[in-house]
């Protein structure tokens, strides 16, 4: 690290927060493409749920920060740097998932000073939580991304691992009727697959 | 399109747009990555440098909005989607870079609803002409990210390509006055390759 000797302690601690996470383009998803050709990783999908998020902004929840939403989007897989990506029909994995996170939360954004430590913590906490408008939007995105994925796809990762429709409603449910514009959409998008022959009744 | 029959028109557009720009994830650039691994291309390159904004913030020049900086850089490589990547050190693609980037803006954003498609637009042309601190800002992520990576993979792309300190600093001139605390650590740490070797004189 030649920046050693020519950064202060407040600066360098950044650089390495900023060469640490470079290794969630390691961190490979089950996501395929669009176009079906290969998975993705987690930074690719990062940056397309916030060009979605940017997109989509109008028909977010009443009191949606998009500025605040991005921020929780740029940060909320850095944990999966050590926890790894779960799978989202995966059961076993998802009964500890918390616990492996939060470990991987304090680790990687201990590397920073203890003031964006705090701040990016408690951002990537609020989205966890999803409990305020933005946090929704945000967790929506993220949802909404594989789901776009495998209808282009036309089954992606559905097929492969034999999913029902129920199961991908009930994956949703949780924002669909707060934000009813895309909720509609996942509804009857869900019920062509089912149509079209790439994703069980 | 199963979409074609589910969503109404002003939806539809936003969802075309969002499959569009998935092949920016194919659109391969000259860094690579900190370990020297592989190339990166243009999404991972994104969310990086949206990472590092967030992260250096408190280094930009007065005025910036850190928001409105993401939202530039969130969009900038999208006309590499038709205009592929141009190599910082080769003057000859640079010479009809505008006009295939302003072609290529074009055709992109034309797949929005009209209000977005300009919207967009005029954020890329911030973002081009830099001439705000905003834009200045962004811009500096863009190029400061390639810098790091050439310097963390001990050479990258200024080893393979027989690259000059001189080249390396008139490259990042235009905003190392600006921001003076990140225009110090170029300077520093540009000069430290050339002794470690990795950089010619």
């Amino acid at each position: 690290m030649i920046e050693r000797e020519v950064a202060n302690g407040r600066l360098l601690r950044q650089l390495r927060f900023i060469k640490e996470i470079d290794g969630l383009k390691d961190v490979w998803r089950q996501t395929y493409r669009v176009d079906g050709s290969r998975r993705e990783n987690d930074a690719e999908h990062t940056w397309e749920i916030m060009i979605m998020a940017v997109t989509l902004y109008e028909y977010a929840p009443p009191g949606t920060s998009l500025f605040h939403a991005l921020k929780m989007l740029l940060f909320h897989d850095l944990v999966e740097l050590y926890a790894g990506d779960t799978f989202a029909y995966d059961a076993d994995s998802h009964r500890d998932k918390n616990e492996r996170e939060s470990r991987a939360a304090e680790r990687v954004f201990s590397l920073l000073p203890k003031d964006q430590h705090e701040t990016f913590r408690r951002l990537w906490q609020e989205y966890e939580d999803a409990d305020t408008a933005s946090g929704q939007f945000a967790r929506c995105m993220d949802k909404l991304q594989p789901f776009l994925h495998n209808i282009h796809s036309r089954g992606g990762t559905w097929k492969q691992h034999g999913i029902r429709r129920q199961q991908v409603l009930e994956r949703h449910r949780d924002w669909m009727d707060q934000i009813p514009a895309l909720g509609e959409l996942v509804e009857k998008l869900s019920h062509a697959a089912v149509k079209e022959g790439f994703l069980l009744e």
